[in-house]
Formats: C-alpha cells, structure tokens, sequence
C-alpha cells in the first residue's frame, strides 16, 4: 500500500496529490462542514442504516434469510460500504469512530462468501441469482464501494492488509474472476467498479485489477445491457467511452464512468481515451451544467438534458452527480494540470455539495432545484422519504446515495486544495489550511494559508519550512470568475501584480515568514446565460465569488414568495449584512383572484397590469437556503422591462 | 337505450347534444381528419394489436393459456375496447367497419367470466388474483372503456341490447357487486370507470350504475391507495374531489376522474360536486396549461407541474390529456352553457388532438413538446417505440393509449359542433356541416355550415328548414381568442354588428334560405404568457384564429435549427402562402467552435457576440410539424434584444 493518506492516487499525470496526512484545514467554511460531517452526519448515517435494516442485511445474508429479511433496494448495500469509506478518511488512526468502523467491518465481512462474492440482494437461497439482472441489479456498483472502502481504510488508517482491505481484494479477485477475459461478457448498469478497481490496482500494485477496469471502460457502449425504458444512453452503453462526445444518460452513472475512463487512461498511458474524456467534459460544462455546477435536467432517468436543456425549476442537479462531478474534475486537474477543473470543482463543492446538507448535518437534498415555487413542508425527522423532490432536506431516503456521498466527500476534502510537481506546490482551493509535503529531492516545505474565503476575497500564504535553499514555485489558481474583474497577487517583496484567471506563479528561494498574497475581486455581479439556455432568458443571477445566491422567499417583505420579484442589472448588486446581497428592484402585486382564465394574451391587447412597488431585494448564498422552515426560491432573477426599469431616486412606481 | 346516437347523453343541464344522427361534418379540416380516421387509423390500430398480441390476449384468457401467452402492459385490454368504441361512432349502421366489430366483439365475449368479470391480465391460473393491485393493475379502467364500447355500439350503431352491449351490462354488474356497499373499499388507480358507468346509467335506464360512479367518485382521496413512487397525488387519492381546488397529479387520471365527477354531479343535480370541478377547470386553465391546450409538464410522471411550471421544451402534453380535456370541457359546456368551455376545447382539438396523428393516420405522437432541439430519427414503422418522447410520431407504442384515444375522438367529433335548448340551436366549433334536430314542440330545424376555417374566417350559416313559424334562436361561439379584435356578425337582414366573445344570438322567425355570417378576424398576432410562466419569458408566439404555430428547422434557410431565430414583435405577422406566417426576425449564426467552455458570464464583462442576420421567419401550424422529416420546432420565439430591434428598411445587421 502506497504512503500517503490519498483518495486518488495516479501513478503518473502531471500533478501530484497531496494526501490528508499532508494537507489539514484548521478553520473556515469547510473546517465547519467538516466538523458536522465527523459530529452528526457520519452517525446519523450508522444509526438510519441500522434502523431501516441496510447494516442487518448483511447480519441476514449471514444466517441465511436474506431471501426473508433482506431490506431496502438493489444498491442499499453500497451505503454501508461509503460509510465506512466517509469513516476512514474522516476519522484517522485512533479515532474514537474506531468502534463504528471495526463494528460494520464485521457485519460486512460475516456475509462474504467463500468465493469472495458479496451481495445481500442476490445469490442467496430464494433470491435472484447472481449477475441475473445486470441492467438494475447494482452488484459490480456495490463491490466498486466496498473496494472503495477497503482502499480508504488501507490509506488512511495504516492498515496495511486490514480486515475491510482483505475483504475488498477478495471481491475484486472474484470480480476480475468473474467478468475477465473469457468470463461474463457483461458491464454493470452502474459504472462505479471501473475506478475503484483502478485504486485498487494503485494501492497493491496489482496489475490485474487495473486490466478488468480497463476490460469494463472498453466492454461499455457495445449494447450488452438492454434496451430499457430509458434506452441504453440511460446507462452510456450506447456508444463506446472513447467515441462519446459528451456526457449523457443517468448523470451520476456518466459522471462516474467519466471518472474511472481517466483513472485507466492515465494509468495505462492512454492519451486517446483521455482525450475522449476531456472532449466529453468540455461539450458538457458548455452546454449541459447548471449555474451552481449541477448537471441533470431530467426527473424521469435523472439524467443530462440536451444540450441547453437547463431548467431552475426542474434543474435534478443530482448531490451524487455533484460529487461525482468533482471527482472527474479532480482526476483530469491531476492528469493535466488545467485549472479550469479546479474551477469547476469549486463552483460544484461551494454550491451543490454543499447545499446539500442541513446546516446541522442530519438531512439532505436528494436533487438540488434552482427554482421552488411553493412552500411544501418540513419532512419528518424520523420518516425514510419516498421521493427526491421532498420540499426540504429530508433525513434519509428509500434510495438513500446522497447522505453517505456528501459525508466521503467532506471527509476527504483536504486533499482535494493542493498538489505538488517538481518545481513546487499548487493551490487549487482555498481555506485556512496547513500544508507540508516533501518536494524533489527531499526538499521539505510547509506553508500555512489563512483566508476568509468564501467571505473575502484575501487570501494569505505564509511560508513556514523550505528545508533547501533551492528556489521553488508557489502556485495558486486565480479563479475562472474572476473574468472581467481584477485579482491581485502580492508577493513577498509586496510587489503587486494583475493576475489572470489560471495560475499564478511566485518562484523564488522561498524563507520561512515569506507571505504571497492574493487578492480576488469577490464583489457581487450579475451574471446572464447563454441565449439558447431558453429557461433563463430574460432574467439574471448574482454570484459572489465562487458562490451563487439566491432570493429566498423568508427574506421577502410581506410575506411574499419569489414569483412577485425583478431585479434591475442596471444597477450594481451590493454586499449587505451577515453575507447577504442586497439590490434594488420591484415586487409585484399579483392578485390570484383577479387572475383570470388564461394565461396569454395578445401583445396587442390592452390589459390591466398588476400593481408594482419598488423593493430591496435580499439575497443570500445558494447552499444556505432552506435552513430557515419551509420557503420558496429562485436563482435566475426576472429583469425589470426595459419600458420600466427604475430610475434612479424615483418614488414608488406602484399602487 | 336513447334514441340518439350521444356520446355523452345528460339527462339535464343547460344545454342538449346533438346526435351523430343530427349532425354531419361534410367538409373542411375535420372531415379530412375523419376520412384519414375511418380508412387508415382505425385499420391501423386493428393490425397493430393484433401483431402485438393485445387482441390475441382475448384468445389466450378463453383458452386457459393466459398466464403463458398475454402480452403488453396490464391495460392492453382497453385499446382494444377503445378501438371498438371508435369504430361505432365512426362506422354507424352497415358501415364496412362491421366485420371488424363483429370480429373484435366475438374475441373480446370468449374472455368474459361466467360472472361478468372481464381481464386478460388477472385472475386466470398462473396470473395475480382479480383487484389485488388496484394502485396498478387498471383492471376497473379497462372496464369502463368496455363498458363505453357497449354504450357506443348500442347508440350509434342501433343495436340495443346487441352482443357487446350485453357483455358491457355484465361486467358493470359485476363491478357494483364488487365494489358496491359491502363490497371492496375501493378505486382504481387510474379513474374512467366512473363516467363510464354514468353513461351506461343514461343509456339503460339503470340507478345502480349510477350510484355505484357516485360511490367511486366519493371514495376517491381518502387514501384507500398505496402511498406509491410518486405520492397518491398521482391517482387523485390525496384529496376527496370535492375538496380539491386544482387539477393535479398524473393529468389523464385527473381529466377522467373530473368528467366523472361532472357525470354524477348533473345526474344526482349534485351543485357543490358541480362547483368543485368548475374552479378545478379554472385554476388549471389558468395557471397549468400550455398555449395549445396541452396539459402536464411532468415526464417522470405524466403529471402536472405546480401553477406556471409550463416549459415549452418539457412540455408532456400527453395527446390523452388532450382528449381528456375535451371530454371534460364539452361535459362542462352542457353543464352550464358557459361557451369558454368550448374555447377551451376549440383550442385543445386543433392543437393537441389534431397534431398527435400524422398526416397519413399511421404514426402519433405520446407526448407533444412545443421546443424540440434535436432532429432525432423517424421512428421505424415496424416497430414499437418502447419511448414517450420518441422524436417523430411512432406507429404504435408500448404503452399505446394515444392512437386509439385520437381515433375514438375524431369518430364522435361532429357530436361536439352544436346543442339545443329551449330557445333554439347553439353552434360551437365551426366546419362545413349539416345538422338538423328537433326544438321544442316538435319544431323541426335544419342548417348548413359552411367556412373555411381555421384557414379563413369568416362562418356561413343557412336556414334549411324551419319546420314552425316561431322564433328561435341561433347562437354561435365568439371564440375568446378574438379578445382585442373585432368579430362582426351578420344577420339575415344584412344588419351588421360587432360582436364581443361569448355567444352571438340571432332570433327570429328564420326561413329557409336565411343567412347569418360570422366573421372572425383570424389574423395571425403575436400572443405573450403572463410573466409567471418563467420558461417562456422573453419569448411570443403566434396564434391565428385558434391555431398556434410554430418555427420548425424544415422551413429555415440554410440548414439553421430553431435555436438560431429571434423574431421582432414590432412588425406585425402577416399571412404567407400556403397557411404559413411570416415575421421578420434575426437569424443568429453561433459558432459551436466559439462556444467556450461555460455558458454564463457577468453582464459587465465584455465579449464577442455571435454575428447575427436578418432574416424572415416562416411559420407553419403547430398541428402539422414534424410531417416532413426530422426536424427541430419551437412555438415560444425569442424576442430581439431591445438595443437590437430591427428598425423598419433597415439592412442587414450582421456579419
């Protein structure tokens, strides 16, 4: 097993990851996620396993009456696997989450088979056999979490050979056993394995496991699963990974399938399947992702819409395609060293993996809307939620993927903010951190980075240990949002210079107490869409840094919910109190009973309109709403019309 | 049985129908459709099920191999009962349709138990007990379809107590021994039973079937179904009907269900029951239903979206909605007289029911989106499209409720051209037509119709027959889509006056040879959506007379998609040839290469713009895209930027 504490570790790219054991945030906006991650969400999870019977079915499976006892659906035994995945990188050798992970590692491992299979769903006594249902059946999926898991505990516990590490291998043995070269001809309905298999390979040297990923990213998009309800684009076996040209389908299946084609294009030096990747990426982050950096349109599959097919108030925006998101991004960030991937992952973590969790870490967004029209309800605290669309953050989920994906996510956020290459250390993301890795040549460096970001837009990078005198290269990502503005990089002479969206370089023989500085313009803008994204025409958002706001409806005056306002981009959002944005614009007094039977008229026809009182409109950041009881909301702002935009000092134009 | 040949047949109410046997289309856009209907369409229909097995289903159940042999989904049974119900209003009496019906009605009588009960699908060796999933298995769905079949043969074809009648009487039977008092607590998870069973109370005389719709319609939203995937509010069991205040859930459950309700509310003189589907109408009508008439914005699950959630490229639409809301509304329109049910109607036939079908009669569209992107693929016409959302009309579909619902709709459309009443005869859709009836007393009366509409406006109604010297009165529907236009109506004296939408009356002691005239200005206008309808903001349509059209990519120069046109609602739409539009507009030459990486940027950030050209925009019918080869559309046309509108003899902008 490899040194560091990584979740991704490449054996070739052109960065290299810097594990947990390396990189530790000490405060912040993520330091707080992640603490309520460790206090309450990894054990709100434990305990809503438990309850709805996914830990027991493994107890089931065991004692032979999985067939009678199983619980929950196809995939249920995945969570208990990304648990303990979310476990290992959050908790660190010694932790007191020990019991938890030694406890579910025995319940897992009492239902391995002696042949290495392991799944409650299948292959028991009564049930269906095993690998009968590719299409939905999510057996391969599951092992990918348990190999998942076992690498996580090898890594960041010191393992070694653990017992959750033994029972992976022991899968994916019977894995490459099963579906290699003259076995089963067949792909999972979920991709998930392919990436997880190529860790696997990268944690024990084991060339086999990387061979079946590759066998998986080459078997898919030749139509050995069947032509469903959804057609085989649902789960990207329509057309080979390497002649794709965009993502498509289920968006959390393309997104991880996209993942694991890097994982075994970078580890077998295959540059076309890379490149394949990177144009799927680029066509899909042109024309299939939200705003927030949420992908998927679509309610019924839950996949990508067309292209432009964005729509806030049926945005899916999936929180597993956010996460899956940021895993492509990272793994393409490692391989090429392009900060546009770092951007992306920013954008997605601070607005759909965040937005996700409740601000106390016990319910969650399934789907993540940009636009909610009515209030709905709280969910029950102790009820499973039958639908993604619940009105607010519900506890748990009878397809329950989003809790257990944000809680990994978190866990092993710190090493997704730096990397390092021969000639120094990037920064990708930014938050109070401490940072230490050995450079070429056993140079030892440390540096200490203290911001307020997302808040502010300052950035510091003190240097603590340079253990040569070698000259070497701080690099720190000025964000794609800063476009049109002016970021500033503050060296440690106190030179200042304008710094472009992309890296921007310090080199020098760096001494301890040398501080870089970046200054990123974080003022509120307004931002406009493309014209073919046709479900926000006529309206705009106001982003803020990297975080994108929202009218809520609880910050409206009178009780009012956000279909009564408009904005006018004329004038300039401002930064008001306790993070919020203010702006001026109107509210329109719709008068439900005056409605009317139709709503369209002739443009020529004369008709009386609603009346409109000027306003200050409030805003606040995405991830946080909903936080405050049931509320309506919207991200895409309608403008004023042009014949009636707001002068300025007018009086009131209504009533 | 009634002595005329009534689809729907009230025993009271504001307004009488009129009879297959009192009106006859003889011409224009309806009579075209019904050709197609009777010698392609309803031959269609026939072989398709008897290829896929649906027809063959009959067989099996007799034959005891059921459990083995049936094919299709669990409402297969009713397209075939659909079928047989189209082909009696569309045949009548010694038509050439008769060998299929005596064939059709041999195969359906061979399934019918010994007590009345009637399904291929349950209750035979090997298959799932009767009604034991009454959320699903549609088994009290198909019977009202047979029991409508029955009605139809009975009245139209003049066979009283023929054979299929028969087996109709004895599966209502069965089902008021069923689920009578006593009985079984319980609805069916999709509704069409009850007006089913209403109508055959109209046509035989008989309380029970009556009471037994009343008892469904009151049982109904008291949760006596499974909390299914999406909600009871799918099948309408979240809230009793005469509670609800909106149409909600899954859009074809909740158009059969209001029907029925209207059916028992006129029979028992139930006014609240009454009251309580009107402002169901109203508030749908008014916050949930798209420009055409179409209803249901949901794919996932064919529902309605929340008030203005109506997106054009996710438009659902189901072609069944369409005939749904037509049955709702004429039931409605007899109810009360109120001619904005008949608008609604007019709307709904012209551009929904009229655009499933494709010219040949052999392909229909599931779903009918107002914005396609994509060219798609001509569906082949041997296949069966498994899809909702195939991209052109399909020849049959897995779930192929559509086709049969056009053809049965079309066959019984001349019944919903006029009523009587009291004082005289009421015209409310308009097409070349002969309709002669009874008034009160005896007075025997007869007109023509002639126009051209919906190409042309202007209406002609001649006096035929008056068979007494009293006065009476002709009304006729000023549509609603003449608001802020002016219709003219001309009496037999000459005498013109301007008439504002509702009814126009003309009484008088009429005489054959008089002539009334109607002329509507069907001139094409630019029509706007209340700003609440956030998909369609910065966007017009167009409309003329009570046809909606549309940009199809067919009808662009130089190979464009839709997503390239703006329009300029500044200049007037005026007619072209052929039953097109033409508009001066913009054509936008984007540049995929161009395209960058993100599709959003701030509004104060410079950046090149696409070169755009003026150009003329052709528009066709809605009704009648997609019927030469793949194509994108789109009814909602993007404005031009107010700093771009095109100024009169200006040249061209771009380039």
């Amino acid at each position: 097993m490899g040194p560091s504490v990584l979740p991704v570790a490449p054996t070739r790219g052109r960065l290299r990851p810097l594990g947990l054991d390396e990189v530790r945030i000490t405060g912040g906006f993520w330091a707080r996620r992640r603490h309520t991650n460790e206090s309450a969400t990894l054990g709100h999870c434990r305990d809503w396993m438990e309850r709805v019977g996914w830990t027991g079915n493994f107890r089931a499976a065991a004692q032979g009456r999985a067939h009678r006892d199983r619980r929950g659906r196809e995939f249920a035994d995945s969570e208990v696997y990304k648990l303990l995945e979310a476990m290992a990188w959050q908790a660190g050798p010694g932790s007191p989450l020990d019991t938890d992970i030694a406890a579910l590692t025995e319940v897992v491992a009492s239902a391995q088979e002696p042949d290495g299979y392991l799944n409650t769903a299948f292959g028991h006594p009564g049930q269906p056999a095993r690998y009968s249902d590719l299409e939905w059946g999510h057996e391969l999926y599951c092992n990918g979490f348990l190999i998942q898991a076992g690498v996580a505990q090898a890594r960041a516990r010191g393992e070694g050979e653990g017992e959750l590490t033994k029972i992976a291998r022991r899968t994916a043995d019977h894995v490459c056993a099963t579906f290699g070269r003259g076995g089963i001809e067949g792909v999972c309905g979920h991709p998930e394995i392919e990436t997880a298999l190529v860790e696997l390979a990268r944690a024990t040297g084991e060339q086999r496991y990387l061979d079946q990923a590759a066998i998986f990213i080459d078997r898919r998009g030749h139509g050995t699963l069947a032509d469903g309800e959804f057609g085989r684009v649902y789960y990207q076996d329509d057309v080979p990974v390497r002649r794709a040209t965009v993502l498509r389908g289920h968006a959390v299946r393309a997104l991880y399938l996209a993942a694991g084609a890097v994982d075994v294009a970078v580890e077998t030096g295959d540059d076309d399947l890379l490149d394949a990747v990177v144009r799927q990426w680029e066509a899909t982050v042109a024309r299939r992702t939200h705003l927030t950096g949420g992908m998927g349109s679509h309610h019924r599959d839950e996949s990508f819409g067309d292209d432009f097919v964005l729509p806030p108030d049926r945005s899916y925006s999936e929180t597993c395609a956010g996460v899956a998101s940021v895993m492509l991004s990272w793994r393409l960030l490692l391989a090429t060293g392009d900060p546009r991937y770092a951007d992306l992952a920013e954008r997605t973590l601070f607005n759909v993996v965040a937005t996700s969790p409740a601000e106390d870490g016990r319910a969650f967004f399934y789907a993540n809307t940009l636009h909610r029209r009515h209030r709905g309800a709280v969910p029950a605290a102790d009820a499973v939620s039958a639908r993604a669309e619940s009105s607010l953050r519900a506890p748990w989920f009878a397809v329950s993927c989003c809790p257990t994906n944000v809680a990994r996510t978190l866990a092993q956020l710190p090493a997704y903010l730096a990397t390092a290459d021969d000639h120094g250390l990037q920064l990708h993301q930014y938050a109070d951190a401490e940072i230490a890795t050995s450079l070429a040549g056993g140079h030892d460096v440390a540096l200490r980075v203290r911001t307020d970001y997302p808040s502010g837009g300052t950035v510091s990078v003190r240097i603590d240990r340079s253990s040569s005198g070698r000259p070497w290269t701080v690099s720190l990502r000025v964000p794609a949002w800063t476009q049109g503005a002016t970021a500033w990089l503050v060296d440690p002479d106190g030179a200042r210079r304008t710094v472009p969206p992309g890296m921007a370089e310090v080199t020098r023989r760096f001494r301890p107490g040398d501080e870089i500085r970046l200054e990123l313009p974080v003022r509120p803008r307004w931002i406009r869409a493309d014209p073919r994204v046709d479900a926000v025409r006529g309206t705009v958002a106001v982003q803020r840094g990297p975080l994108v706001y929202c009218a809520e409806s609880v910050d409206l005056p009178g009780g009012h919910d956000v279909e009564v306002i408009r904005v006018d981009p004329a004038a300039s959002p401002k930064d008001g109190p306790d993070g919020t944005v203010v702006t001026p614009g109107q509210i329109t007094a719709y008068d439900v009973q005056r409605d009317g039977t139709w709503p369209y008229r002739p443009l020529d026809a004369a008709a009386a309109e609603p009346s409109t009182d000027r306003a200050e409109i409030v805003l606040v950041p995405y991830h946080s709403w909903a936080n405050r009881g049931p509320s309506t909301v919207r991200v895409w702002l309608p403008v004023v019309e042009p014949t009636r935009a707001i002068p300025p000092d007018s009086t009131p134009t209504g009533r």
